[in-house]
């Protein structure tokens, strides 16, 4: 009889479900289940509005997703319940929300739903930057040793900027909240019962650390008197490293999915941390990228250091029995199709027509005909603010060399251009600082379907880059993190190495960097440099002073 | 019986010819005539290709456009040749062409069909850059004193960059030329049969000035060895101050365009000056912006400095007993026009069709509606490279702050602001150097029919615009300097202030700055001068580099 895992993968719209074999990671039946909610930035679904840069998720959604795409893939598959040996849960993060002592969103809570604060901040709600700030400037005047793990900087989007943002807007939701729940946790308690913290989420989104362990009551209350609660309001449940076991799936949820009761469940894990097994990464020095509407770098070592603007280190993080480094980039796709929806001129859609191809394939085609360094532009990726390495939620874009010749591709493939410079800057600030990068993974939209961008990240970068043949990568992830759960005794893995290795996917093409375009891709690199550090590093606040201007 | 003036008046793409009344400026009748070569930049007539950055024309259809356009104005208005007394012709500037002794264009003899450098370089011919470049550093380098005038910096479109273009790239075809003629001056040649050179053209294209004369055969020498022949080449004819009569029309022509052999004829100005007696400015600090593709500054003073980065000061160049500054930025409508052909989403044109507008009115439309920095965004004007004040082809456009929420009628906007600012640049810098501007008076295509802009201007110059009601304000600028080459002998003016007076055309429309756009404007002109200096006054010179690049 063979064996499956079952991985739940919740994403920003949509959670899937996958079932593979424990035996090869073949894939035996995926679902998918749209957020009816989806992100919500503009109201709530009483029509009450919500500010700007709020997004905001229903809690209701998660636990329909389960309900419908769990017994889709077992019918699909036509595997018994009694052939899962475990379940692994990844999920977007910090994805916070307010629960009481029970568990029970505050947003499912009478009084509550017209209440924005009570509903789940997804991770990009951007509406804590102010909150942020404060924490950066506290944690370095006071020279808080946290802070270098997140290479000097913590974002926005992470837990305590939010939790402040709701101490300081909502003082009495704040204080009506039991707990506040990283979602990916706050869904492995539903399905076990038992409360607990992954430290994928703890490490990268919640400042807490091996060494150290959580944030310091200390810290909390220098930031704002009384604030010191958000510590036991989020950490108090035990800590469960990454490829561990949290609990069982308990009886009621068994029953309503179709499953065993005290199937062994997995610590939940970050989606893009849940990529880096699912792409056969398992060695130190090895790179993921994740590359979809923005990008993940994730990086095994063998040591911790600290790397100014990276996301964070965490050991055991990612993988056990390794430093985990994440870096990441708020914008890739993203501004592809902002692009594409927004500027791109009827005479391309009437080409595209005529020829029978889709918009984008005429872009492509186009773009992909052009020479580096032929349109006379460059451009900065920050569409969606810089996550690494400057850390600043307020930068913007930039594209600078126009002529009234210029054309639309030739913008586009600046676009595409800015985003492997952003990309080369995070990889050469890891090395700068003692972490060996040698081999280059990419999983992801993007790097499956695109090879016009994919040959300018080769040629931009200047190494072989990798492209991994996952097709549901968080899910698989997560997939192997259930035959971890289950351990080798209930026919899963007792090591992370050999999961991999059985489960992970192959390498399905790689790019090689053509020599001729990487010696004008070095010149317009150090252009992106020094507009880079011009902009990003204090020369021109120019586009902080603009966002506060349009505030 | 009444009195008729003939302006006659040659742009970019085409001829027009206006019948004026020399009472009061009422225009009887008009004629254009598209040119059949228009602009020559990609090969010349018999398909030989023409090198990225030329620009050229055919002096042939100079000739074939008045001999329609003047029988067609007659016939129109019902006037006799005995009631034209003056004729008045403004030109595009430098338009320079090669031509042998008797006046015959180079490209018309035998031979010369299939040298690029043998037809007319038009204004916008920019591919001279590197020797206007090495007039600049050699003039700085020997302290010239005409540098002053042109505030530090000659244009790779005046006439000295254009024919040391011709020195270094075709020996042979400069040696075989016997003049080098401004266009406007050749047409006169044509009518009068005498070869002459207006002030106009001498003293803003050609470093003539009424102290030094005409530039040093010794520096030319400098320049390249043998260079000094230019000089003679170039300024044999006598010069004739704008508004004086160069000549008589001459029998033969006469006899073909159905008008009085003997007929005063007036040196020929450059098109934008013409319009500043059209739009009724005669007085000291007036500046009148012509706005079209480009743009125009023209500022009377009684007062001769030296102002850095604008075009030119001369003496009685604009109208006589004036000091004539120009100024000028080479992208205004062009980068709109651009933006609108290659930047906005099928969407819009989409809603223009269900509207039933056309695309621009949707654009205006929507952006209208925004408030100043509601969008973010600031951009820089130099989508043609700067001419006023950084005298720089090589820079290039920049849009900066982008986010994926931005709208395409936010990118309009910041371009629409960029223009703007660009022209309080130049004002700022008149002003800075002690000469005072009282009133800005616009005209051309822009003012006449563009609220949206026109209002953006006010709030960002913090002045009064005034709008002229002059529709063809370069031909009948040219038919006014018809007048005074007549005479008061004739039935014209003896003086330029009675003509304007009598002729001009009067203010239709005052937009007044609105205090609230005014202050946020104020905000947003500090970020423009930043990048303004730090883009083009060395601080990043990525533009030219990038440039460089390209080629």
């Amino acid at each position: 009889m063979k064996k499956y895992s079952l991985g739940l993968d919740y994403g920003t719209l949509s959670a899937r479900a996958v079932l593979v074999e424990v035996k090869d990671g073949h894939e035996a039946a995926s679902a998918v289940y749209e957020y009816p909610h989806g992100i919500m930035d503009r109201s709530l679904p009483n029509g009450h509005p919500i500010p700007p840069l709020w997004a905001l998720q229903h809690p209701e959604d998660y636990l329909s997703a389960i309900e419908i795409i769990i017994p889709r893939v077992l019918e699909e598959a036509g595997v018994t319940a009694e052939q899962i040996i475990g379940i692994g849960v990844d999920f977007t993060a910090c994805t916070v929300m307010p629960v009481k002592k029970d568990g029970t969103p505050l947003c499912f809570v009478e009084g509550y739903a017209e209440n924005p604060h009570a509903y789940v901040k997804l991770w990009k709600h951007h509406a804590a930057q102010k909150y942020a700030d404060r924490i950066n400037e506290t944690a370095s005047r006071l020279k808080e040793r946290f802070l270098e793990l997140y290479g000097g900087k913590t974002s926005s989007e992470w837990l305590y900027a939010k939790l402040l943002q709701i101490f300081e807007e909502d003082r009495s939701l704040f204080e009506k909240t039991d707990y506040f729940v990283e979602a990916g946790d706050w869904l492995i308690w539903q399905l076990t019962g038992t409360p607990s913290r992954s430290t994928c989420f703890a490490g990268y989104k919640a400042l807490w650390n091996d060494e150290d362990g959580d944030i310091s009551v200390k810290f909390l209350e220098s930031l704002s008197e009384g604030f010191g609660a958000a510590q036991s309001k989020s950490c108090s449940f035990p800590i469960i490293s990454t490829g561990c076991r949290a609990g069982e799936l308990n009886g009621e949820f068994a029953k309503r999915l179709g499953l065993m009761s005290g199937t062994p469940v997995a610590a939940a894990v970050i989606d893009a941390h849940a990529c880096v097994p699912a792409a056969g990464v398992v060695s130190p020095n090895q790179m993921l990228i994740i590359m979809g509407t923005s990008a993940c770098h994730m990086l095994l070592s063998e040591s911790g250091k600290s790397v100014p603007g990276i996301c964070g280190v965490v050991k055991d993080g990612i993988l056990p029995g390794f430093y985990g480094y994440e870096a990441g980039q708020s914008c890739m796709g993203d501004h592809f199709s902002w692009y594409i929806k927004n500027c791109l001129p009827v005479s391309y859609a009437e080409m595209a027509r005529e020829r029978g191809i889709d918009l984008y394939s005429l872009l492509r085609e186009k773009a992909d005909k052009l020479c580096p360094g032929q349109s006379g532009l460059v451009a900065l990726d920050w569409f969606n603010g810089n996550r690494s390495v400057l850390v600043n939620s307020q930068l913007s874009g930039l594209i600078l060399g126009m002529t009234i010749s210029t054309l639309p591709e030739e913008i586009y493939r600046a676009l595409v251009e800015a985003t492997a410079f952003g990309t080369r800057k995070i990889i050469e600030t890891f090395e700068s600082n003692g972490i060996k990068i040698t081999e280059i993974y990419t999983s992801g939209g993007i790097p499956k379907k695109d090879s016009f961008i994919m040959q300018i990240f080769a040629d931009i970068l200047n190494r072989p880059v990798k492209v991994s043949s996952s097709q549901n990568g968080s899910a698989l992830g997560a997939a192997i993190m259930g035959t971890l759960a289950a351990g080798k005794e209930n026919g899963g893995y007792s090591d992370v190495y050999s999961a991999v290795v059985a489960m992970g996917s192959k390498v399905e093409k790689t790019y090689l960097p053509d020599p001729q375009n990487v010696s004008i891709y070095e010149r317009l690199y150090q252009e992106y440099c020094i507009l880079h550090d011009y902009f990003g590093k204090g020369g021109n606040d120019v586009m902080a002073r603009l966002a506060e201007i349009k505030q």
